[in-house]
Formats: C-alpha cells, sequence, structure tokens
C-alpha cells in the first residue's frame, strides 16, 4: 500500500550519474527517434491547427516544433506532443503499454527550454520517465489497453509528470503529488482512434505532465498514495491493486535496457508492424507475385485487433489503423512510407482491390505484458496455385531485441524531414542530437526546431 | 448507437429564447451561487498559488478570481474552477452525478469574457450544460460515481464543453467533437477527496470544456459517436452502452427545472447535508443538550459512505469530507459555517470529543439517481436517557423541492464575501448578477471579481 511511495523514492534517490551506457544510448536514440516523429508532424493540417488556436494563449518561451512560434511550457508540451504523435512514426514502449517519447520528451523539452536545462539533463529524465511508465504498466496489465484505454496518455501523464518531477528536482512528496496530480489528469480511450484526438491524447498527457509538476512544486496537495487507494488508479483503470503483471526487470535492469523502446519503421499503428515485417521478409525469403495471391492472414493478439479498428479506412487517419490498407500497401510496393499516408494513396484503386484479401484474426494467446513472453505474429499468404507461406515475427525491426542499425536511423530520419525540413536544417538538428548533451541546451535543440 | 449526436442536435436546435422563467431564473441563482463560492475560495492558499504558478502561463483577457490578474480562457477556467470548488460552498446537481456550476460557469465567463459576450449568452449555455450534465448522468448512473469517479470532473468536463460549444454557436459537427474531446479529457479519481486535488478536479473539468470546445471550432477531428463506442466512454467510466437509468425529464422538461440545482447551506461534501440538516431539524423540533448525546448515528446511501472518506480528519480538507467533524459541529454549534474550516476548529478537543459519538452507516438502499427515488438520510441521536431521536431527510435546504429563500440566498452570498470582499464589492457584484442579464457583459461580472 505505499506504490506511489516507492516509485517517488525511486525517482529521487536513483544517483543522476548511475545510468548504464546501454540506457543512455537508448536515450539519445529515444530522443533523436522523437525529433524525427515530430518533423514528420510538423507541416500536418492537425499541427497547423494546434498552433494557430493555441500557441496565442501561452505565454512563456518554450518552442513549437515548426512554425516559428513560442508559448507556455503546458502549451508548447500540448501542441509537441500532438505534433511527434500525428504521423504514427513514434515509438511503441510495450511495457509501458503506449507510445514514451512523446508523452514525455514535449514536456521535458518545454521545461528544460524555460529552465535553461541540458540535453543530459532531458536524458536523465526521460530514463526515469520510462522506467515509471513500465512500472505503471505492470500494475495495470494488459486488461487496461485491451479494454480500451490509450495507454499513451492515462498511463503516459504519470510517466511525464514523474519525468518532469526528476528534471525540476522535486523532493520525493512534490513528486508523489505530482504523479497524484496527473493521474487526476488521465483520460483518453481508444475510441478516438483514427481521429486527430489520438495524436491531442498524447500532448494531452505531455501537458499534464508539466501542469502536474508545476503545481506539485508550488506546494498543491493530492492524495500520496492514489494508485492502489479504492477509489485510485489501479481500481479505476485496471484490474484493481492486488492485480498486476510482474515484470523481470523491476528492481533489477531498466525496462529500457532489457526491451528498449520499439522505434518504427512504418508510419501505422505499432500494432501492424509485426506483420508488415513478416509480409517484406517473406517477399525476400519466398518471393511472390503480388497477383498470385488470394489470401492473407494477419493473426495478432488481442489487444492490436482492439487497436486496427478500420478494415475499410476512409481516411489517412483511418488508415494508419488499417491492417487491410498497411498489408496491401507492403504487398504492393515491399514497404510503407509516409507517402501512403495521403488522402490520395488511401484512395488509391489498386490499393483498395488487395485491401479485401486481407484477413485480420486475433490469436487465442492470453494477453501478456512482459515482451519476451508475447507470441509472435503471424502471417499467412495463400497463393493461387495453393501454396501457402508462413511467416512469424516476434520482435519487429526498431526493437531492442532487432535494433535499427545506424543506417537505419540515419534514413528514418532523413526520411521524416523530407519536404519539411530542408537538409541544413536537418543536419544542424542531428548535429545538435549527437553532440555531447551535457554541452548542449534544450532550448538550442528547441530553437532549431522552431522552423 | 447515436447518442453523442442525438445530443449535440438538441444543443444546437434548441431555441435561444425558449427557455422557461423557471429555468432562466433558477440559472440566475446558479450564477449568484457560483460567484458566491469563488468568493469564499478567493483568498485560500489553493487559489494564491494557482494564481502565482499558472495566471503568468497564459495570455488573453479572462480574468481570474481575486488577485488582480487575467490569463487566457484556459487557464483562467482551471483556475476559477479550482477557487470556485475549494470552499466546498458550490451547488451538486444529483441528476448531474457532480458539481455543475464549478466546471459549466469558470469556463463561459473565460470565454464569454474574451469573446465579449452577455450574461444572458451565458446562462443560455448554462442551461444547456446542465441538462447535458444530466442525461450523461443517466447514461451512466450512480455505479459510476459509487465505483470512485469523482462526476464533477468526468461528466462535468463534457458538460462544460457542451456548454461553451452552445456559447460559440458551434454546428452539430463541431459540437459532438467539443463533447469528444472532452471525454479524451475526463479524468478525476475520489481518491483526491480531501486534498487540493479535488478542487482542482472543477478546475481541469472547466479547462477541459474550454480546449475541448476551441479545438472543436479550430476543425480538429474526433470521434462523432464516442459514448457508446465498444472502447468509448460508457465502456470505460460506465456500465456499458445498454446500462442507464432513464430520467422521467428527458425530452419533457429539464433536469434544472424539475430538481433544480442543490445549493449549499454548509460548506461540506453534499453528502453530509441531509444529515446536517436533518440534526439541525431536531435541535428545533425536539431541541436536546450535547452532553446528554451518548450517540449519532448518521444513515446516508452508499455513494455518500464513498464521499466520505474521513472519520478522523487531520485537515480543514479532509474535515469537509468527515461526517463525524461536520455533525459534532452542529451538535455543538446549530450549524456548520466558514469558520469551522479552519486548523484551529479541526484541532478543537471539544469537537473532537464529540466526533467519536458519530457513526456512520450506508442504507442497504439501492443506488438510484432520480432524485425524487433517492431515499431520505436517517439520522438517530440516542440521550443518556435512552431516548433515540429520529429524524429523516429526504430533500436538503438549497434544493429545487426545499429551496433557499431570498434571505437564505442574501446570507449565503453575504457569509462568502465575509472578510474576503468588502461590502462596496460585494454590492456592485450583486447588482451585476440581479441586473437585467441581456445589459451585463461577462467581462464586466469578471473585472468585478478580479478584486
Amino acid at each position: 500500500m505505499k506504490k506511489t511511495q516507492d516509485l517517488a523514492l525511486w525517482i529521487t534517490e536513483t544517483p543522476f550519474d548511475g545510468w548504464s551506457a546501454l540506457a543512455r544510448e537508448r536515450s539519445q536514440h529515444a530522443l533523436e527517434d522523437f525529433v524525427a516523429s515530430a518533423i514528420a508532424g510538423a507541416r500536418t493540417e492537425v499541427a497547423r491547427k494546434l498552433r494557430e488556436t493555441l500557441a496565442p494563449t501561452g505565454s512563456g518561451k518554450a518552442s513549437l516544433v515548426g512554425g516559428g512560434l513560442r508559448s507556455s511550457a503546458a502549451v508548447a508540451a500540448l501542441i509537441n506532443g500532438a505534433i511527434g504523435h500525428t504521423a504514427e512514426m513514434d515509438d511503441n514502449f510495450f511495457p509501458g503499454l503506449g507510445h514514451c517519447c512523446v508523452v514525455v520528451h514535449p514536456a521535458l523539452l518545454a521545461l528544460g527550454e524555460e529552465k535553461g536545462m541540458r540535453l543530459s539533463d532531458i536524458h536523465d529524465a526521460f530514463i526515469v520517465g520510462s522506467e515509471v511508465m513500465a512500472r505503471l504498466g505492470s500494475l495495470l496489465t494488459r486488461d487496461h489497453t485491451d479494454r480500451g484505454w490509450h495507454g499513451t496518455s492515462t498511463i503516459g501523464a504519470l510517466a511525464s509528470a514523474a519525468a518532469c518531477a526528476r528534471l525540476l528536482r522535486l523532493s520525493p512528496e512534490a513528486t508523489a503529488t505530482a504523479i497524484s496530480l496527473a493521474l487526476s489528469m488521465a483520460a483518453g480511450p481508444k475510441a478516438q482512434f483514427g481521429y486527430d484526438a489520438k495524436p491531442l491524447h498524447a500532448g494531452l498527457a505531455a501537458q499534464a505532465g508539466v501542469q502536474a509538476s508545476v503545481l506539485a512544486a508550488a506546494g498543491l496537495t493530492a492524495n500520496p498514495e492514489p494508485l492502489d487507494d479504492p477509489n485510485g488508479y489501479l481500481a479505476l483503470y485496471g484490474a484493481g491493486p492486488d492485480g498486476g503483471e510482474a515484470l523481470p526487470t523491476i528492481g533489477r535492469e531498466l525496462a529500457v535496457e532489457r526491451w528498449g523502446l520499439a522505434f518504427k519503421r512504418h508510419p501505422s499503428c505499432g500494432s501492424t508492424h509485426r506483420i508488415l515485417d513478416a509480409v517484406m521478409l517473406l517477399q525476400v525469403e519466398e518471393p511472390f507475385a503480388v497477383k498470385d495471391v488470394t489470401h492473407v492472414l494477419a493473426e495478432v493478439e488481442f489487444g492490436n485487433v482492439v487497436n486496427l479498428r478500420y478494415p475499410d479506412p476512409r481516411t489517412p487517419k483511418e488508415a494508419q489503423f488499417s491492417m487491410p490498407y498497411c498489408a496491401a500497401v507492403v504487398l504492393r510496393r515491399g514497404h510503407l512510407s509516409l507517402a501512403d499516408m495521403t488522402q490520395q494513396a488511401v484512395n488509391d484503386p489498386e490499393t483498395r482491390r488487395l485491401m479485401p484479401l486481407v484477413e485480420m484474426r486475433a490469436l487465442s494467446t492470453p494477453s501478456v505484458l512482459d515482451p519476451d513472453k508475447r507470441p509472435p505474429h503471424r502471417v499467412t499468404v495463400t497463393l493461387k496455385d495453393g501454396r501457402k507461406l508462413v511467416r512469424e515475427v516476434r520482435h519487429p525491426k526498431g526493437t531492442g531485441a532487432n535494433p535499427f542499425s545506424p543506417a537505419d536511423r540515419e534514413q528514418k530520419f532523413h526520411a521524416c524531414c523530407d519536404g519539411i525540413l530542408p537538409n541544413a536544417g536537418r543536419d544542424i538538428v542531428l548535429k545538435l542530437l549527437r553532440a555531447d548533451s551535457a554541452e548542449i541546451s534544450a532550448g538550442a535543440l528547441m530553437t532549431a526546431l522552431r522552423f
């Protein structure tokens, strides 16, 4: 009955200089990946609307990605979080039951820019935030997201607040309060997948991180143990205080060390990725002609079926959450790229002809949080001659177990900047990200992103 | 499966000049009651911290109650909502499962001040917001709040957004989007009762109303039917899309006409009020000496027991949610006033001596939303000579069925201003509230409240 206090003590007592080289490397890759994803979203309609509508309501020096504007830290976190999530290029963090960078980084960068902190401070706080997200995931289990909560915001708000509390060097008591206040801001149903509201969830969680940590620092009071209170987090959002799935990492290593983040190769819901990877592997391992395909069976976990709501998407936003669309594009082209997420691409008759061939089914496996225990996803491609090509993928490209190469990262960063940030600006951003983080301020990076 | 669309059509198609005299009168009383409650909270520590911390982060001309500051509409709604709720003097709205004014008025007044609207516009939109709150309460039922959700914020966010959509004259589509976006901001567990986070919930719901309506007006997209989506509101916050308790009013009259708001006589959780009224009635009807009391049994509904978490409160905030404390004070003094909500009063040895005599029990009645079907609460005072004095109260003072007299309203307003707003300022505020609302701007009222 002191889960929050335990978290707060871990957050505040872990030494600032004690992270492993692996954790620091993954945090560096995470920040680079968030920045790439935010650049990819910077010229979208939702980014423009958010900047135009909300930026003037904030007063402060926190930069917005794209658009040349500044605002308050809370507004910047909201806008940059939504911008970072709208292209669906940002990471999944499996043990945290959602996207991690996009709820943590926008909050940290906004506060860090306002308070003149360095990227090394951002990295330290990000590692803390990721671990808190994993530990909360372990308390809630996949039951939480299987039921329709969008963990990115419902867990991310608390993780973001924890990271901000670390950044602001709050006391254990104020850190617990920050988490508690963020819990009072934790919302977001999966009913919003396929709409602007989905990336907005990430922004709202980042805004919650800023607001909760700043109000905790100001001395507002909140229940110091809201996680297992009978009217608290686990009771309302989870299976109750006695549930939970123990992760083998807790107290031994960091979740981000054990599993890493799942950086995305494809601009679509992470629930499609193992299948898309499997199709791409089949295309290399057992080449087949698209015209010979009569059926594609995509078997994924139950939670993935919940996420992929659109068998017949009408818009690019719906297409991000459509197995038939994403698989059809990969069948045709051998990859899924940002250029496939336009209205024109979604309307493409050849893609639409292939979509009905794709059938998605839920595996009968139980929903497990531990990425090592999750079943592989399986694609079965049936050809005209009756042959069935089967491929399973357990760890999609970009995860800790199947990591991006340096060239993969470079390619993704370039693809995200393509047509948005000219090469000169892109290369400056990359230089800032890859320099010694103790020497680069959050403000310097955000200034470069205020393009 | 078109609950949201039905709501949006009702919100947008109801004529602006069609409200009954009763609805308009109750809206006028509601605004007066909100203003009184906000004045009562304006000099509290939480008000000071919120203004100092958040006001500078907003840019705009929306006034904050007390403190002489302006900020953005969203920040003003957040701060004024929390200020209005912290003294626990603001209304309950039983069919809406929470406090109504404090989530709707701060949002409407902030937007109304920014956009130069009149108090008559505020009244129109408030009536809409109250009805939406009742209809959502009818969908969720008391199961929602019995389980530990704080309806003030979890339902209030949507009601506030609906009211703001009406104020901003949004289209039916944008109105549905505003409600949908607010649903993505609807949070708040009852674990926070007894802390600053509880009034913050009201502010967060008001902030959600502003943000959701403004973003909907800007054209952001959200699920147009998020209420009964399998991963939506009723599934996650309620007993599912097929639940609900029909209210006899829907489609016939307004909830605010049938039941009114429950304006508060006592500065404590509304769950104490029927019992406190019953004790006060006994003190008149069957006078007894406090020294003769050996036991006080307070029988309330299950949901009230959930709210009253503190049998032995340590702070004024906990005392607001303590039946033993509130009942002990009324036993001693014949009433509960704002002066009883100080640390000194909570520490008073004579009150603390009486508190253990007060026992609270849950009635075995089912949890019903319809105020006419709810059971009365019952107090049984046992005296040294063995006599048992029993009194039931179904409708506490201040409700539609047992309304405040004009003198009651005057007395409450004065009590809320006492020591905070000098008489000259108080009388100006009252004049503005009681003038022809078509002739008074929201900005005029808020300027008077920026004391």
